[in-house]
């Protein structure tokens, strides 16, 4: 039995998590957090969009998981399910059409391959982790339209996201129709014939295909991919943002249908959610549709222009928040932590380049000045860029190629928090130590901002019966080195709020701006 | 007919909205906004607190106000209502004792009193007014314990606030028992020997008679009494700290149905929530039961001391939080505005004084700097003082005199918000200017805190397509003078974002920290 069910296996294996059905037993192999992908034949014949129902629920012992499929043009059905257990599962279609209805089957999951490790969830209430345990320190940049650009574009831009920094992505599942951004894309999700005239019930399966491949490629990066579910930035040129209801809510289940097996995916309702013409009763909507429909309860947020939306709502599992201004001085980005409580991703913080909007000109030496201000809050900061281009090519929305300097920097910070407690930096003394994060006895890491001065007294917050022995280094987070401080300090209680170095101890700096002392318990790794 | 009312009025009007009835209509003059009160003998065997239920129903027209009786000892019962409508009231009692039930009568209501504008609601969002639609600038203290320390220092506490700029009060219905507040209270809430030996079933009515009595006095000073209805500083010693649920939820409904209809009542469900040893879902009940219990609607909040309750709660009318960083520097309390959507007052932010605790060693510069980070961010903060005394009577908990510097600074920063725009000071240009504050084109206040400039360059933020001709004074917030600018600017676009005097130009400055500028379109009123 054992030997027979080895032999289909690797037969199938071949196969790569595709089924071809036609109702009897089959088995596949796919790992754990893979995509097994349920494929049918059915009718072509009138819509099967919005005249075809499909689902399928898969069972391991006492779970059972319900992911809807999805007509993918030519009488193709599939159904797709990202298994989060290892061993066998089953699982049985349902469906309004006889030929889709009641098919079953059986299939193996295996170990997770090398760099899967599993979705991003929320862990210790501000923080993220794959499934497998792994910290994920969230490093993102934004490419908005990068899928839409033709193929050497988009290419060009997983090239450079190879070499970068970064491992999550904002892009738009829709076209962008905006300023440096005014051409057609390559194609379109709908049916009919551009600029707008859309048959909004007819999907175009050749574009979500695309959008797919762009995702899985992210994923092989190791890169989630925040998918902007809408955005304001169409203007009605296409219409995809004021579609009807029964519209958006249908493209809504079909790109979660598509999607949720993508380990890397996380859901962005929107970008600038406040500046598109709708209520928030539907946003309310939308936020149940998609929570509702995805089997595996990606990440989900919402991202705000100037109005931010009620984050507290526990089906948003993250708050995603424009706002530049709460990570530029120290202090602010905090608070949000306290009224959400959950993890706070500062999505749009303004921009890295040289355009003349206020929101387009940061220089990189702020933007990474936010990055750590996020940090040391126990927060994240996404990247972005806005160099002027003679074609426009701006990383922000086309993508292609970062001109930055701060990239760099921030795999600096993205290595330095990579090696910080696997929980996440915590503010040590939120509300009294603005400048301080790490883990209380462990590991403690002060960042200076824009100060510049010339030598740091070894005094952290805290408390603590006895005392506590710390090694020291001085981190330059601009110019990305980290010079261990000889010897250690031995830090007594002093007052009720302080641990200060017995004796009173102080570390030199060079007298630059956006230094950071990083001091632990143990010695510093090598 | 006309000429009887007035007369029957005119002899009423002696009984000051009381009204002694045994069942046979009757009339009383009571103002509007006051407190009409059906007084009813009853039955005074057994336990009438929970044997007894009785209730009012106040009509006017189409409005219709229930409003919950209390037993007042002795066989006395009364159901109090606060006429929010002048002109003719109806009320029938429901009881499910025979001799309250069902007792009716008529009233009529006249215009308010000298002072009596009516309870604060929410204006504007962020902001508070009157009932007749006078703001209310909150500028709150707190006196805990007050009236817990026997008539002497009880009367110099109303004395001090007679002569002090605070316009509410935050205060405890129970006694407190923590450092510097080891003393029995001359009464208690519920029948019982003290400590710790309470029949929770019997409240004791003079304990609430002296309540009403004190916040009667507030009230006739132009005070609003934010009455916390729990608090942590007990920790057990008479156990009012952690009594079961159903004496919790009967002590609420029995403070609403007594307090509910003076006006200048606020509901602050706890001070410092978080430090009780009780749940979210009890904190959810209580918030309930205020809410539904209070025929009013007075503001009602709940103060946090590390962890926020979530007060996106529509119930919540504004946010009450302890946060003394939010105020500290620029651009943080702000943040609050966008989260909560609604009036922020910082109601703890550390107090001025000289205890060693860092929560009571404000100086007094800093505690007025933190009300105008307040009010320049659009929100509002609480003042406290914590300055040792020899008997331990500081006025944080116990009341009697002032001895710090802030209050008059404090009074000279009522004046300034009270001649600001009536709809309450909001951020300019929020997240890009966090020291403009005002009304767009015709009102701006900029505050510069601890900076010492010398010049100030008259450059405000926004955008006009016409130029804006201001008048400028210089304000020193701590030396509590207002300086006119001779002559007036004229503002002009510049770039995309801000309106800069043309010809360019600048108001000197003594080099002082606190400083502050206010432009306005007309003429400054003298």
């Amino acid at each position: 039995m054992h030997t027979v069910r080895r032999l289909l296996t690797a037969v199938l294996s071949l196969l790569v998590g595709q089924t071809f059905l036609s109702g009897r037993l089959q088995a596949a192999e796919v790992e754990q957090w893979g995509i097994f992908e349920v494929t049918l034949k059915g009718p072509a014949d009138g819509n099967p969009f919005v005249d075809v129902e499909l689902s399928a629920t898969f069972t391991q012992g006492k779970t059972q998981v319900r992911a809807a499929g999805f007509y993918d043009g030519d009488g193709t059905y599939r159904v797709r399910f990202m298994p989060e257990a290892q061993g066998e599962w089953a699982y049985t279609t349902a469906s309004n059409r006889a030929e889709l209805n009641g098919k079953s089957g059986t299939f193996t999951v295996g170990k997770p391959g090398p760099g899967n490790r599993g979705p991003v969830r929320v862990r210790n209430t501000y923080h993220f982790a794959y499934a497998d345990g792994t910290p994920h320190v969230s490093v993102g940049t934004t490419c908005y339209a990068w899928t839409h650009q033709g193929d050497a574009l988009e290419e060009q831009t997983l090239a450079t996201l190879k070499a970068a920094p970064f491992n999550k992505l904002r892009m738009c599942v829709f076209p962008k129709w905006y300023a440096f951004n005014r051409t057609e894309p390559p194609r379109y999700p709908f049916a009919g014939t551009p600029p707008n005239k859309w048959d909004l019930e007819r999907f175009n399966p050749d574009f979500f295909r695309h959008l797919e491949k762009r995702v899985g490629q992210l994923r092989d990066l190791g890169i989630e991919a925040d998918v902007i579910l809408f955005h304001p930035y169409d203007d009605g040129h296409w219409g995809f943002d004021r579609m009807p209801p029964a519209a958006d809510d249908r493209y809504l289940r079909y790109v979660v249908a598509r999607l949720a097996a993508y380990r890397n995916v996380w859901w962005s309702l929107a970008n600038e959610f406040d500046f598109m013409e709708k209520t928030d009763a539907d946003w309310g909507r939308f936020l149940k549709i998609v929570h509702e429909a995805d089997p595996h309860k990606h990440l989900l947020s919402i991202h705000n222009g100037t109005r931010l939306y009620n984050q507290t709502d526990p089906r948003l599992t993250h708050a995603s928040v424009q706002n530049g201004s709460a990570v530029a001085d120290f202090g602010r980005a905090v608070l949000y932590r306290d009224v959400y409580r959950k993890p706070i991703v500062f999505d749009e913080v303004k921009y890295e380049g040289d355009f003349e909007q206020r929101w387009g000109n940061l220089s990189a030496e702020e933007m990474v000045h936010r990055f750590w201000q996020g940090a040391i809050a126990g927060t994240y900061v996404g990247h972005g860029e806005t160099y002027k281009h003679k074609d426009d090519l701006v990383w922000w929305s086309r993508g292609g190629v970062l001109r930055g300097k701060s990239p760099d920097r921030l795999a600096f910070l993205r290595k330095v928090l990579e090696a910080g407690p696997a929980d996440g930096l915590e503010p040590i003394d939120k509300w009294q130590d603005e400048r301080t994060a790490g883990k209380r006895g462990e590991f403690y890491l002060v960042y200076l901002g824009k100060d510049k001065p010339t030598e740091w007294a070894v005094d952290l917050p805290g408390k603590s019966d006895k005392p506590l022995t710390l090694k020291a280094e001085v981190l330059d987070t601009w110019n990305m080195t980290v010079k261990p401080v000889p010897g250690s300090f031995t830090l007594k209680q002093k007052g009720g709020y302080r641990l200060v170095a017995d004796p009173p101890a102080t570390i030199p700096l060079p007298g630059n701006p956006y230094m950071a002392i990083r001091l632990r318990a143990e010695a510093p790794k090598k």
